[in-house]
């Protein structure tokens, strides 16, 4: 894949923190991490999955230990049910009998899960400790910009979590030649996601450009996810702990995080929970009053990514709305719901009503029938 | 006990919060509550533990109930053993199906081990909800002031924590006139520490009062903990997040952790262990050519208080050793260590060779003879 190499910078004060994004960039993650101050005294934690770890921990670890620092690696198994308060407490041992100090950091090699969970446990461990993502998913261009980090409740999803900034993002997008063809549309959900909530033509060209981005065009890859995290951090360093603007990043996700809850972790990707999430958010937001051929054009975009727009028929409808009713969305009561307005616009609505709700979700499974 | 009511401000920017100290405040909870902007529509938990809840629990819950906040209530097991992930678990749990919010508050009524793992609870939840300190013990006041929360490991203490300000810290003193003498003792321990690190003539009340302060005269009560918290308060907003000057807080810390910590939490109250902890130091501090009769006056001044100031014979000096080179104050390799250099004022050294450690806690073992 290409070199190119760009770098972005998410305006936080003095939380900043760099963005890189290019090819080849594991085999100089040690400069990388001297660029922004990781001592090389204290011992490092790389956190992987099982299914990241046997294509890229060698390398990131040789290249760590080549560049001077000392590495000890920490593998959990693949996938949502892993972001548990059991697998945090596992990597919370590992990391004190691994010595890990007040001057040590965290890598988090993998996807959303893992960026999440060796997030939280860098958030948290002796009051937080530097943390760094190197993203291996489309997805994780989301979830790395932003520092919120977090692990499941049975009960609901991120609800026990820190925001916690990383001091670095590396993302070398040589790494997402290996990704299944299913993650890499669940990634391209939350690309298209901010250009629907943010920028009309980057919707435009998420859309021009499927084709390119399901066949992992470097060019149009590179280009996608530095506008997608360019937006994001726009938007965070508007709003760094959701006071009100950044509850826009959360279109489609209240439903979403409902179907993936109901679903049970794992059976729906999260990228495509919240494509569906994001096909009932601009039905509704038609409805109200939004843009003619919202929903339609709406639909269009994340079908030309391969993205599912309905709900599977058995799928219990008040197990969803329970579900909603429990998310963190909720507060003093109202529900607070994501309604796009038009291509690239949202608003933030807390009038919603629950039949409201409940009709569009009967709607989408209705659609199933026809698609 | 005494009506009288004293506020002071911590003054951390946009997280300051006020420390209101005073007789009779349980009975206006929650118009103080209402005075930091609490909403009513999202409802309250309190925490507390079963040494407290019958005492004051219902006290509290109905004054909130009165002044138009739902409450909910969780009753932990009292002593430092609760602080561990498995009670936190079941408070978020709790939290969770009592259908608490982002506006909602979390409320500590209790001592240090129910401040500390309410405020985990509270940083946590959904990434962090407000937060209301309702101390009913001494040593509380040191923890209430800072806002450093956290839970146990069972390799190190507070090993799991985060930053999370309080909005509000009521002070009733008229709670304290139930307290068990030990931990009247034990909560005066960072009474005194605050003058030791910071206040020449602080220190000096403290030994001059100590008889009013262990008779709970709540004047003395109210002048000490003002006091106390006011240098706590002085210290944490010019660092709040330790990167330097806080660390002076911990003298007596980095001993009285492994000494709770070896001999199991819960034999050694928290103050008492520190209590061991700030003798050797100023032990230390003497032989490192600090001030003469550093060691001689701190041991009166804390045997003033009751307190201990030295070590069962049978507590093994390596494993002591070991538990301090797993707790936070190590730093890229380097021990650091809380020394006095006169009464009233501290160094942080780096220096500290482990054998000097180990001579200190020999010598205060063979003291346990003579006093």
């Amino acid at each position: 894949m290409s070199t190119e190499t760009t770098t972005l910078t998410v305006e936080l004060g003095e939380r900043s923190y760099p963005i890189v994004i290019g090819g080849g960039l594991l085999d100089s993650a040690a400069e990388h991490l001297r660029a922004v101050g990781v001592p090389d005294k204290s011992p490092l934690m790389i956190v992987t999955d099982d299914n990241v770890a046997p294509l890229y921990l060698e390398k990131l670890e040789s290249e760590l230990t080549n560049g001077g620092y000392r590495v000890v690696s920490a593998v959990v198994p693949a996938g949502e049910a892993t972001k548990s308060l059991t697998v945090y407490n596992d990597l919370i041992t590992q990391a004190i009998e691994a010595g890990l100090d007040r001057s040590s950091a965290i890598l988090a090699l993998g996807g959303g899960v893992v960026g999440d969970l060796a997030g939280y446990v860098a958030g948290t461990y002796m009051r937080g400790i530097r943390f760094i993502q190197v993203p291996t998913t489309i997805l994780a261009h989301d979830s790395s910009v932003g520092g919120k980090v977090a692990v499941n409740h049975p009960l609901a999803k991120n609800m026990i979590g820190v925001f916690h900034q990383p001091e670095l993002v590396l993302y070398d997008v040589d790494t997402l030649s290996t990704l299944p063809p299913r993650e890499v549309r669940a990634g391209l959900s939350e690309m298209v996601k901010h250009g629907l909530i943010w920028d009309r033509a980057f919707a435009g060209w998420c859309w021009d450009n499927a084709p390119r981005l399901l066949a992992l065009d470097p060019e149009a890859l590179i280009y996608g996810l530095e506008k997608g995290c360019a937006i994001k951090a726009q938007i965070v360093s508007r709003d760094e702990r959701e006071n009100d603007l950044r509850a826009i990043l959360n279109l489609g996700h209240t439903l979403g995080h409902a179907i993936e809850a109901v679903a049970g972790y794992g059976r729906f990707l999260h990228g495509e929970a919240i494509a569906v999430g994001m096909a009932a958010a601009a039905l509704l937001g038609e409805e109200r009053g939004g843009e003619t051929g919202l929903y339609g054009e709406t639909m269009l975009m994340l079908r030309a990514l391969e993205l599912p727009v309905t709900l599977p028929e058995d799928m219990d409808t008040e197990a969803l709305m329970s579900a909603m009713q429990r998310d963190k969305k909720f507060r003093e009561g109202k529900m607070v719901y994501i309604v796009p307005t038009e291509i690239g616009r949202v608003e933030i609505a807390n009038d919603v009503e629950a039949d409201a709700i409940r009709d569009i979700i009967e709607r989408l499974k209705e659609k199933e029938e026809s698609s």
